[in-house]
């Protein structure tokens, strides 16, 4: 078995989902790993990791509303809004998604399903570099 | 170490919890890892993973009763819906639980606690065959 | 690649978040990987494990807050209530949160953002010790 880690950079402008499979599937060639795993991690604690439905951009947009009630922005009772209303919002955002994921790997590429996509759920409203690192391992 | 990938197919028939505790142990022995990792991975976005307490039938009946409040069925805040009621909800249930989970092997079986339990966690009320990828590695 | 497996054991000592990142690293340091991941798995179903803000006490008062409005203590819809009203409400917060995490280890350490730490989060009220098995591999 080897292992191989590369970090990402990604630029976010502003909450939603941005599409990453093709990132990851990059590097998973560039491994040389046939058969293993990828483990994909996010250095932070207000944009998160989320595999979902990857045709309909509907999903993401439904998705947005079902965690503004699970964790509203500004909500009245939070003590920790710092850095303004979506500061402790998208704390529990993470916490309720993924801050890593891992995907297998068969014959040299990620083996999602044919409806998944691997996404970076970025919850603040502002404009970020978000770094992740890939770590993928096999033979 | 040495890895060992392999896949599972699960039928399911209709919304809840279906025990695979034994179907991954069964995988294991046939790795022969006695000392490692056993990742498990479901194919789909309307399908998942939780691991949760194994005794008592009624903890999953109660999880089921707090996922339809925190994403209820046919809620008309969703816009995608194309495939019924349990559409969006479905996608929404596996960001807020496990799409993979990755389990201690020691001394040749996985090391979940006395009550640990794994389980599909099927979404949908009809019936589906639900493709999981599982792999084992260690020495 | 090599694999290292130990066991932790923690003190819990009522619900709340206890910080684990230090621990972690001093296995991360006994194994020797330089570059890999650490993999950590609590072995119950009523504590569970958060990557979150490391700086500010608050952040993890306010997620206590937001947990509590998503799966509340004693709630007359549980049927699992036979160790009072954190039992149930603690199988459903450890499903919404994480029973295993992966954190990429580089240059010998864990490669956690500045603002992460990695907390232990009881859920039930009383004193418990809880069993932990983390997992380094790598090279």
């Amino acid at each position: 078995m080897s292992i191989y880690q590369q970090n990402l950079s990604i630029a976010t402008h502003g909450r939603g989902t941005y599409h990453i499979t093709d990132k990851m599937d990059e590097l998973i060639r560039q491994s040389g790993i046939k058969t293993g795993l990828c483990h994909v991690f996010i250095h932070h604690t207000s944009a998160s990791l989320i595999i979902t439905e990857n045709a309909d951009p509907s999903v993401r947009q439904d998705l947005e509303t079902i965690m503004q009630r699970l964790a509203p922005d500004g909500d009245p009772a939070y003590r920790h809004d710092y850095e303004g209303d979506d500061d402790m919002s998208g704390h529990v955002r993470c916490i309720l998604t993924h801050t890593d994921l891992t995907i297998p790997v068969t014959r040299g590429q990620s083996a999602l399903g044919t409806w998944q996509g691997l996404y970076l759920y970025e919850h603040r409203h502002g404009h970020f570099q978000r770094k992740l690192t890939v770590t993928i391992y096999g033979e």
